[in-house]
């Protein structure tokens, strides 16, 4: 099929490289013009596109136009499409990691004009390129059968990766979800792991014992072949820091338990312990130290610092 | 090689038919004499023990004794065995789940008397049968240099499953965490799936989200493997309970943490949804309503059940 990739960062360069692998024709257009130049250079079926007006142009409608942008982008890439002459019937679908509600909003704008929506979460990063991704999309039975053929090359073993979970929300609802399950699995592999390295007297190898793990355990995961990947290049971790980011998805889905009133205790404290690896000097310590201080005994040493 | 097997409940009956069919000569024995016979009855180089003398008498020094038994009879197992006419030099693996401590204590106990003990934690459940065991031992070199044989044959993918992770304990521990690690990831998938479950406006199938994410999305592992299997049989889950019991190796987890002053929130949030799951009628929410109601406001509804 044909479709255009809008935004060719690390994700969307590597689905437009899968999408021309797999025989598809793909307008490439990023803000910056050179990772479309280098993609139509390496793909025969792979063109750049000069401008939005330009992507259009090179489409007959149906249009197929794919925004792989970061999500504070995506309102003004749908902006510039309609500017550029996006038509009833086209369909723009979102593929990265928008709130859901954002995706149940632009879609009943797009429909207004006729114009399709998709919401469509995709995991796998920098792998997927070459194992392929896991794809949830949420749209009409229409709008989903425009981009099928794309997904299931997308998508790893053999197209089995993508699934259409449900109406517009559902695929940035599900994966929502997915990656607050990831900050929990995360969190435990972390706090087993410190564990173990903090139990001096067996003098453990946490290389090894990610290993053995792969090999037939109940814990064995894409996650702890990651992290025996990273022990092996450095068995301390100690070339990185103990900080750790968050990108929105975990708060969103924090956010949901309270909306919803369902019990996430283990994904909410996976979040909560990325905000306090940020913390420095928390006052919340000093809160507990100013309190301590306060019964007596406990006074001057526990108000300064060792 | 040849060794002896003593306890052929799940584990340890899964474990002499993999070491039959990977060549080992092994002697059976169980409390219950019906599960050696039929072994020994299915495997030329199995032999039932009518006793633990038989099992001492069945094989030449040094002796290599795998213990196979639920944590609290391990200790009588070795008592008896002792009894029975263990020698210095043979080798006693207590491969069940139990506390590391224990291993340590029966390791020096044994040291006495010239026996040897390694203490080797076995993951993969019935599985293990066909795809092989995670086992990580702790021990003496000279120790697992006796068992190593039966331990590749026992171990997944090709004997890479299993590893000497360290001395006596460090088998046990290591065992400990990764069960751990097991409550907080299958806490983290399972307030994730109820999150979905709950969001009804999409009316998401969560048997089809499952296998989506088996395929190249950041989560996927054997334990979402089972799920999605069980999610196929039952989609509701409705044939099964919500109570969760818990095998012991959780709680050390957590009490390992206290005495080491390493946090593990997410473990130990795991551990307690498990102790929640059993509650009927909680005095913890009476207390609560008992206080809402004092405010005033809340009176009438909030003590009674609705």
């Amino acid at each position: 099929m044909k479709l255009a990739m809008i935004g060719l960062g690390r994700m969307g360069g590597n689905m437009v490289k899968r999408l021309a692998a797999g025989g598809h024709e793909v307008v490439a257009y990023d803000v910056d013009a050179a990772p479309g130049k280098a993609l139509a250079a390496e793909f025969e079926t792979v063109s750049a596109a000069a401008d939005l007006a330009d992507v259009i142009a090179q489409q007959p409608a149906p249009r197929v136009l794919w925004v792989m942008v970061p999500h504070q982008f995506v309102d003004s890439s749908i902006e510039n499409l309609l500017a550029a002459g996006v038509q009833a019937g086209d369909l723009i679908i979102d593929g990265g990691n928008s709130n859901y509600k954002d995706g149940q909003r632009r879609a009943a704008e797009l429909e207004k004009k006729g114009i399709l929506f998709a919401d469509c979460g995709t995991s796998g990063g920098v792998w997927g390129l070459k194992n392929g991704y896991s794809l949830m999309i949420g749209g009409t039975d229409a709008a989903i059968a425009l981009i099928a053929p794309a997904l299931t090359t997308l998508a790893s073993n053999d197209g089995k990766g993508w699934g259409h979970v449900g109406p517009v929300g559902a695929g940035h609802f599900v994966k929502m979800v997915h990656n607050g399950i990831e900050y929990g699995m995360m969190q435990a592999f972390a706090e087993g792991f410190e564990l173990m390295k903090a139990k001096e007297e067996f003098d453990l190898d946490m290389h090894q014992i990610s290993r053995v793990w792969q090999h037939g355990s109940v814990v064995s995961s894409w996650l702890l072949d990651l992290t025996g990947d990273a022990l092996e290049q450095d068995g301390d971790l100690s070339s990185l820091s103990d900080w750790m980011d968050d990108s929105g998805e975990g708060r969103w889905t924090v956010n949901e338990s309270i909306d919803l009133g369902i019990p996430t205790p283990v994904l909410t404290l996976a979040l909560q312990m990325r905000f306090r690896s940020r913390e420095k000097d928390a006052f919340a310590g000093k809160i507990v130290n100013a309190m301590r201080a306060g019964f007596g005994g406990h006074a001057i040493k526990a108000v300064k610092k060792e």
